[in-house]
């Protein structure tokens, strides 16, 4: 489960850059934000249902006290708006990608990055947009947060593969399949301890992009001669 | 998370079928096996970690007290025994259904199960196999045993490439694509609490596959001219 962690690292290391080119840097985080990403740690590792409010404050190095202060909703709250924001930060990551890499180097780069999060971390590889997405039926906001992350992801690859001439009708599934395929790939990694499946799945993406332009190529190709 | 639910749904039908024409029918199944398939909705619905015993022995209908007389091993040993059941299931539904309909059609089938499941629980759609990849690092051995059956269903689909005449390198990935696909998208239906993501995912593997096989033809139609 994590199309989210891969781009979370992706953001962290840009969020890095950035702090580097301006001080005082990463301190300055407020306890809100930390609490968010106590959040976004646990729901990738754990899940919804084992996330518990005292980690999230440990984790996040924040006062526990502050929870309901800055999220008076509690842990649904609090799980809400760290989806949404990974969802943000995802998308901003997946824009940037295609608009400096391109279509294909995106797919293969989170396979790069995978490698990377998996040696590091090899038992703790999770979404946490897909923890929320599994948070229904008992919380729907939740999960509706879920929803429009993964929407928004699709839509960005939608409009690169139109910039690629590949037609509507074939850009949308194609799209569907990236982002389920990422968080598949990430179930199977969990399971794995390993990062394998998801280089299986970059790989199998790939295939797919290539013969995906191939058949766009060759259909203008016909239509121009 | 349910390739597995679906092809639950599937082997369902193939065991009502045989149940009608053996008498006496379903009712035979003995306690262990009504634990197992309690434990099997059960871990597709909620996960493990909240996969309670009391509640798998209700939705079996079978006595709470026989659980660790038939699984020694408690909780952990019921849900990989599920999962090797599930995996093993899941498998023969994919060989058959290639045999007897082919890659393409028994891609596009996945999707009509789904579309009906989804109508009947749209809140509780998820894999069993996918609840126990999850499993880890608390319990390898579940977490193995997941691992074992994305692995069968993927060898499965190899062989039908292959027999298509898509080569090794190319059908490894593939088959890799489709698992992750299928997984990733039942986490996408259960945030939605609906099957259009399963359907686009369906529809995108589809398209894959076609373009898949066409280049393969392609070749093949230049090497013999």
């Amino acid at each position: 489960m994590t199309v989210g962690i891969v781009k979370q690292e992706l953001w962290d290391e840009r969020a890095r850059a950035e702090a580097a080119a301006s001080a005082p840097p990463a301190r300055r985080r407020d306890g809100r934000q930390r609490l968010l990403e106590g959040a976004l740690a646990l729901l990738a590792e754990r899940g919804y249902a084992a996330m518990e409010l005292r980690d999230v404050a440990l984790r996040g190095d924040a006062p526990r006290g502050s929870i309901y202060h800055h999220f008076p909703g509690g842990k649904s709250q609090l799980a809400a708006e760290a989806a949404a924001l990974e969802g943000e930060r995802v998308r901003a990551h997946i824009e940037r990608s295609l608009a400096e890499r391109g279509l294909r180097e995106t797919l293969l780069l989170f396979g790069g990055i995978f490698r990377r999060r998996a040696a590091d971390h090899p038992d703790r590889i999770g979404c946490p947009v897909a923890a929320a997405a599994l948070a229904r039926p008992e919380d729907p906001a939740l999960a509706a947060a879920a929803t429009a992350a993964f929407r928004s992801w699709e839509e960005s690859i939608v409009t690169a593969l139109r910039g690629e001439g590949v037609p509507a009708r074939q850009a949308g599934p194609f799209a569907a399949l990236v982002i389920s395929t990422i968080e598949g790939a990430l179930v199977r990694a969990r399971a794995a301890g390993d990062h394998a499946p998801l280089d299986d799945a970059v790989a199998g993406l790939a295939q797919a992009l290539d013969a995906l332009l191939a058949g766009t190529r060759a259909r203008r190709a016909r239509r121009s001669a």
